[in-house]
């Protein structure tokens, strides 16, 4: 049985965490078991953060892969840390690698990538790839096969 | 046989015309027989004009409609007079109404219709469809298909 | 029994014709007992002409819907007579209006439609939509779904 | 509790009839109740018949509409009356119109239409559309939305 | 201010209910003001019941549109209803019928329509498509754009 | 000329309205000329704002399509209006349709229609179709072709 | 020819099983011949279990590819086997490589991999990929092709 | 010239051969020149046979690729012989390799693989991959892009 | 610059030459610098020739990728060598790596490849794919990503 | 935080620079830490030069991903940058190469490659792919998704 006693958050109502930094990212553990890593993939189309220079809104489609060792994200949690965001403020390439660091930092997992779609500027929208390495020997890890960015027609 | 004998502008090697004011949308005879009119649609994903206020490069897709009466908009000075627009300024709205009025005005058709669809500014695309009346009564009149925007994800 | 004994193209080897007037639009008999008409749609992705200017091919995808009233289009002398534009000069528009015509003339439909979607031309595909009149009341005619043209990205 | 007990074929281990002319069609019935009459729609992306002159096999896909009054198609017996087809000869249109016309037979709709989406001949797919009339007054009839053919590219 | 004091499930953590009977569709006051009403759309893509007869599970994605007049549906308790039918038998028209019966009866709509897209059973899928009358005049109701079975390929 | 002395947001660097009663709604001066009316729409597939009750984050794209009488929405007051939300708590349905009505308040358009498509809660989306009338005669209103919610697979 | 007289289930009216533990997946033998494993997809759109904590359903589209060795899965009783989930609680990532892992041991195949998209909780879906090892070389695995989530737009 | 002298099948009007015994695979002499293999892919929507339990027909979408050496199948024998299926009785994972097999035989390629995507039985359809080894090295081959299946919605 | 005074065909007007013998195709100096080659890729939708032995036209869909050394295609040569197959006899295999074969020596590339999409003949598509070699080392060359051929529904 | 100081085009009203020399690729710091680098990918799908002969327009869709070592493009001097080529001749081949190189004299990365889809001339579109030798090892980097040319149909 999943030991679930240390959440504090799952099942409870809980506020909106106010920054990054105020969220807490909890896990639950996670029995890997025989042969190579599972792979475990998040898909985020809800996120929203601002512009460190002008304080304008922001919004990004995040793609989250990871190869989980003895923890888990737990879910709800990792949901209100993605809307910890919405007044935070960091140019894409940051905070799409924050993002990735901060749930590496968490579950302590074999491997983990994240991809950021960031609605266009300018007419040209920024896409983030990071990756803490190659990923796991042995794991399956699918394309995200988000579609490209096309402007019109 | 048709008669192109008063075009200036197909066989002949010309110049991009300056500005929409410069460019001649010339034509060519069409007999268009009995029954319904037939509708001819033309598809310009190669567009671009100037911002109004700041002079930035503006984008857009066309697509032009119409029920030839008596003459044919002859396409190579079609494709002359949207070029035509490289280095001119209006705002989305005015500019699709005026391509469609200019044409209106060359061939005088028994209907036309034009839709400009522009790429994004400040995340928002915008989109302009505009006609002259109602189409003609028994004419086919195929939707368009043109994909809605849809950001990222 | 479908009556054949008249076909002379169907079932034996025959030479492609030269041209659209050396071309037979054969039928055989069909009886489309009560109620509304049904639709025939024949969709042509391989066809192809001439430039009646430049005498540079052209190319073009066909779709002819058509409400049989006593007389089907026999589908092998449909084949050859799209064939035989391959050495045919003409513009887009005559061209496609003058294919559903010849299938009035041959088969004297209920009702008819074609559609001619071109490939472009100096960035500028042209669509050429035609119809003997309103559809005839009661039948069911699809769309024909045609995907947009959209350049690239 | 709908009356079943007329029933042959449904939950029984039974025969493919050899020809649509043994294949029985078997019905359920269908209380209606107020207002508009209810559509129902069955897709046959798995028919095959023969080509009525050179005997070679012949495939379709079907989609049949129908306002039932007071008797359903049962759904098995459908499916070995589509099966039935598998050793029968006939010309596209008279195919996807006598199978319309059995299903009135059986169940005496307030409506149907039927869609015969055949796979290419000659390069040249036919399609079939048909129905007893004009759909029912305030009936919710969506397009079927089969995917038009294209060829290659 | 929305009056929600009648909830008894909104806020709280509820059993599911055990079958359609048991479910208790609520609703919030709603104040459609002037000129025509709104239309809203439910997308259900988790959706199962159980055949009848042979009590095997079947599966449903289910749309539903409405017009409401002072009364909406609240969705937690919409969400519960749909899950009621995890256990219930019935036959794909009644079924899709029935859920928009219900609806109708707790919320007393200016108009709802509901589609049941059932995944295939014997090779054939069935839609069930109802509504409870013509549309609203002047209401903006869209296409559901649900696309096609097509089985392979 | 466009008279655009009026507008205090365009070409200044403002702040982001901290709600909608905040944010102003700006227009310029439309000449709509003979026939039929224009129909401009907006797609903003970057909008979030607050559940009432629990207050947090929901997700929605929007389309707004409207007739101009003499009036053009300004598109940056447009933006921030719309960025306005981010800390706006309401239901969907009252959501979608406050907006439209601020921006029928602001510039009396001869129609207006929006549609708000939510991301899911519960796995059930809720999408929301309003307009102020009949869509305005003669004038070219596409559909807007947004995908259907479905799922996963 | 085929050995199936140990199988039970298969030509049988066989009732659910209640549980994973209930369910019995069943084999018939295979002779897989010279040169690399041929690989089988299985495609299970039709899942659901339960969440663990709430009870409350989920719902997921599970593909597995294998490579059989001396057994193939009878496919009966692989669906009796997904359905009999049907009241089982469990955590995605605990479900899916369940799945996986049974199939593994009644089958001893050369190779397994499954991938489980489940649908959204909390506007994040949770996709798990796992797989037994390295795919077994010069086999033939082509990609899932499932389509990405992409909330709403 | 390509010699097509031992061709029976080829320009000749064949009956259709009763069962894949029966068939004949032709084929024509290839010259395959210096530098890596060409690979050369069959695709064919239309295929069916019968379950080798029940009797009751079966369909399939097939996707072949080979690398010939100096031998092509000659196409309508390909044809035909896939058409020799409609009466035989196989298992899905049997029939598609045992098609594979058979090209292997008649053409002595230098590698092929087969895929066979079946419709759907019991909600679930499976698809078979086999190929006689590794691709061969510095070859061009695509995947087959074919889509997966997802159900409905 | 670029030296273009070796051109015939550029900027002039010349006749469709009428075999491929016949067609001459010419280069412009290319300088590829430092690091891996470039890719350049031509797509040709409009391409035509004859069966050898029937003399019927055939359609494909060719697309070539070649990493040029010192010399370019000249676009305008390559068009019409392209048309110059219009009038030329030859299977779909020998025809798509004879085209392969010409550019190559014309350009003596570093690496080259074609794909031949054939548009489906008998119910049958074939696609050849050939390459000189495996793609050069540290370059980049995208998948054609060119949509299966799926027949109909 | 990062050092905007030295930059002189972002949150500045400048003016469009005349040309690729005229433009300056302003870069902010960047701190990669430990692990594979992060790709960054700007898709520029608005896009214009002129044939360098002619004189007249070309369009393209542009994909660039880039491995950043020490420095970012600052996205606005991208694209004004982008912008600048408005009035710039210069074969596909070599416009594309040159961004690419231009980028990486500006900014030094570990990595970059570019990808030009340029608009269809003579009926055939070029694409030009090239980049700065392998991707960094270890890096996560998507393929860009691009759709293939198709023509019409
Ligand atoms: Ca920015
Ligand atoms: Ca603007
Ligand atoms: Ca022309
Ligand atoms: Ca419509
Ligand atoms: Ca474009
Ligand atoms: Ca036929
Ligand atoms: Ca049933
Ligand atoms: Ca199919
Ligand atoms: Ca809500
Ligand atoms: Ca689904
Ligand atoms: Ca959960
Ligand atoms: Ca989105
Ligand atoms: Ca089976
Ligand atoms: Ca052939
Ligand atoms: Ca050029
Ligand atoms: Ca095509």
């Amino acid at each position: 049985m999943i030991d679930t006693k240390n959440l504090t958050q799952l099942g409870t109502q809980v506020e909106t965490p106010q920054s990054p930094e105020a969220a807490v990212l909890e896990t639950v553990p996670f029995s890997r078991g025989d042969g190579p890593p599972a792979i475990v993939r998040f898909t985020c189309p809800e996120f929203t953060s601002l512009c460190p220079v002008t304080g304008q809104p922001d919004f990004a489609h995040i793609v989250i892969d990871y190869a989980p060792d003895s923890a888990l994200v737990e879910s709800k949690s990792l949901k209100l840390f993605m809307t910890s965001f919405r007044n935070h403020g960091a140019f894409h390439e940051d905070c799409t690698v924050m993002i990735g660091r901060r749930i590496v930092a968490a579950t302590k997992p074999l491997w983990l990538r994240i991809g950021g779609y960031w609605y266009p500027r300018g007419g040209i929208p920024i896409d983030v790839f990071w990756q803490t390495g190659a990923p796991p020997e042995g794991a399956w890890l699918p394309e995200t096969g988000v579609a490209p960015y096309r402007g019109r027609g």
